[in-house]
């Protein structure tokens, strides 16, 4: 597929003239032609009008056709094959194996979501009869049931560029219930974005649904977000991203006239609780475990376990030294583009800045813009209580073990977390009482609460 | 029972002392015992603390002791008898009648909620079992499940004194869940709220369940309102009320370090969308059930039909006559409270000032603070599209008739509507073309759509 740069309007290309932008190959530094541009403010109001004027005609077509788009994409993502993933590849430096497993995972929730929008349960159909002889006054017969509710603008993430972009979850789910879409490209991986684009609106085609169905724009500042989220025309957000931007968003949408949901994943630190007979029993095979979520895509998933809260003692101490251990082992990495790499190594410098900071392990020196390697820091829970900067996510492949007195402290830690989108504890039979003690604190803040095992990895299925 | 006038702090009572004010009988005026003070920041601290506390231990004691306690609350509420109508009447200058048919339905809400908990749908349980030998990783074990989100703000309503007000939807729904609440009572019903509020603390006594699950604070301004919304321990917001008041709490509730939901029920002009032929053969009898619904509670309901919206003709111009007459025959209504009837005043003046608004009928001179009568506006498409006022709720018993030019002044009459609690359609088996015009529009903007009938009247059932 060459690649054109342009906005997809519908079933039309638009490139008005925008400021211009390329994506880099993180690895080599180098720039990967074409150029795309930032949406004009005009291309944006007809993207949303579109897709408002499309949105009863779709909503109407029906689940099946709706299944059968949802189907229909899949096919047309599996059928671009390795161009597509060595684009992505190219732009994101991740590695072509997890692309392809990234592609699987893309594909079967798009596949998912046809199953559950035939099958139809989503829709909570409620029916009360008419009961006309009823006194003093008849029942009328009532129905509710959910219903779509109008344009969505999606935005691509940068650190999953097909399952959480163009036609990630956020569209196969907007889709699904019968709302058009208007996409905001990752700027960071634009050509990938245009591909996947490309087919999505050739499905729509095909299908002959309402060109309005799926549009998507560029744009590499925040205006072009801002102005998609503050539009008249749209009635939601899906957001995946850092807690700045999903806030700043969620900010604009609330202060409209008529305010709109964003359904926003933003940052996480994941917190690992573990408890004192779980780490003397197994406390090496935790580290190994462990070491390897860190690093999974360089430390770049949503659910990065940054946070590991263990009672003082020996079995922590030895837990640490195993953990620096197998984070040694793992070869240095390159980030999705300078940006998050800079990122990582402000909040790095924040969070070791801090006294009773100890930087237990870092890797060897980096060599290009976007390489990084492991850290493994370590503080005591009086310290991380009193800084509130290191309850907060440090997005890349480091984590902080902080060690606390006993479960009264490991609660305050735990009380002290904002919202997140897991928690774990590795807790063996006789840390029961402890993890008694923590659980009606963590399930208040963690969406997702794991009993053993590492958060990274995320099942697509009903119950997530 | 004796009023104490006391905030009601899970199980104690306080009084430290702010802003003194009364309930005011709405029809002679009179000032009714005893004195209610604006509750503290330390009062609402305390509160919102114990419900904090309150809420694991009260989620964990299960479903069937929270049907328990709903089923205690409505036995409770019917034990108080007369008294309890008699000062609501009092307070509210709402009959005797109306007061216990609300009674019936404030305690119908509460158990129809003990049977939703009892039976756990809402709970929306999914089970993904695990399949230890998939290739190439195993699937865990995952299930997921509604929980309790925390302490909610309940505000109480001054046009439902039982049934949207300490014990009323909100109320029901928030214990259902597993939520303690913090209500706020309304201060132009506050003796009805004391008593209603000191049985419902009593049965969460008898039951032994924590004390933090209920409490009850005074507040006459915005402040205690605002604050409560404000406070961190709050979960989730219930508020029925003005738009003003109800996007006054949203923009607090966005705008907290963590934001919280608002649900709000808030102004509605609840339109009546008429066609041609029904208008032909049953103008009549829709003009005699628009006017008793119009003038129903004095035009208090949420649920009120402010804007009736016609093609021009004869037979609207026979409708609006009838309606006129039906109107005339209503006798004169007491409002809720001086407040309530000036902002009637208010808004009647803004919108009859309006070149091209016919004040097609005005009841006789009023007497008394509160006292009103029925009015009944017409105009044309041209004028009410020109005037966002015209849009807006009227709270009270009037209602605008808009004259459209066709269907296609309809649909832009429909177009130009915010969102609405209900909206209602009167057709005749040959208005189909113009019921299918219409409705894509209404279906967006409308929370219920009526087939005939008219909106107030609300049914507490599964689909509403």
């Amino acid at each position: 597929m060459d690649l054109t740069g342009r906005q997809l309007i519908g079933a039309s290309r638009s490139q008005e003239g925008g400021e211009v932008f390329t994506a880099v190959n993180p690895t080599a530094g180098e720039v990967l032609a074409p150029e795309f541009r930032d949406a004009t403010r005009s291309e944006i109001d007809a993207a949303m009008q579109l897709a408002s004027d499309a949105h009863p005609a779709f909503e109407m077509e029906g689940r099946e056709r709706r299944a059968a788009l949802l189907e229909g994409v899949a096919a047309a993502i599996e059928a671009l094959g390795e161009p597509l993933l060595r684009r992505a590849s190219d732009e994101t430096a991740l590695p072509l194996a997890r692309l392809e497993g990234e592609r699987g995972r893309t594909c079967g929730q798009l596949r998912l979501f046809a199953g559950v929008v035939r099958e139809g349960n989503y829709l909570d159909l409620r029916i009360d009869h008419a009961e006309r002889d009823r006194k003093p006054i008849p029942k009328p017969d009532l129905r509710s049931m959910q219903r779509a509710v109008g344009p969505v603008v999606v935005f691509g993430a940068s650190n999953f560029p097909l399952a959480f972009s163009v036609a990630g979850g956020d569209t196969a789910s907007a889709l699904a219930a019968g709302c058009p879409i208007v996409v905001k490209a990752h700027p960071n991986h634009p050509g990938t974005s245009e591909m996947i684009g490309r087919v999505l609106g050739g499905v729509v085609g095909e299908l002959g649904l309402p060109e309005g169905v799926f549009s998507m724009v560029h744009g590499r500042g925040n205006r072009v977000g801002e102005a998609l989220v503050a539009h008249a025309e749209t009635r939601a957000v899906g957001f995946t991203g850092s807690f700045g931007g999903g806030r700043a968003l969620f900010d604009i949408a609330a202060a409209r006239p008529v305010p709109i949901p964003v359904f926003a994943e933003m940052g996480s630190t994941n917190p690992i609780f573990l408890f004192s007979h779980a780490l003397s029993e197994s406390g090496t095979e935790i580290a190994t475990g462990l070491a390897a979520s860190v690093t999974l895509g360089v430390g770049q998933f949503c659910t990065n376990p940054g946070l590991v809260i263990a009672p003082k003692g020996a079995p922590t101490n030895a837990f640490v030294e195993a953990l620096a251990g197998s984070l040694e082992q793992v070869a240095e990495g390159t980030m999705l583009h300078a940006g998050i790499r800079q990122g990582f190594d402000r909040r790095m410098a924040e969070v070791t800045s801090i006294d009773g900071v100890e930087l237990v392990f870092a890797g060897r020196p980096r060599v290009g813009a976007c390489a990084v390697q492991a850290a493994l820091l370590a503080t005591d829970a009086k310290v991380f209580l009193q800084h509130a900067t290191m309850h907060d996510e440090v997005f890349g492949p480091s984590t902080l073990v902080v060690r606390c007195d006993g479960i009264a402290e490991m609660r305050a830690v735990a009380a002290h977390l904002p919202g997140q989108l897991t928690a774990t504890v590795h807790a063996a039979p006789d840390d029961g009482a402890d993890l008694d003690a923590i659980m009606p604190i963590i399930e208040q803040r963690a969406g997702r609460v794991l009993f053993g095992g590492f958060p990274t990895g995320v099942e697509v299925c009903h119950a997530m």
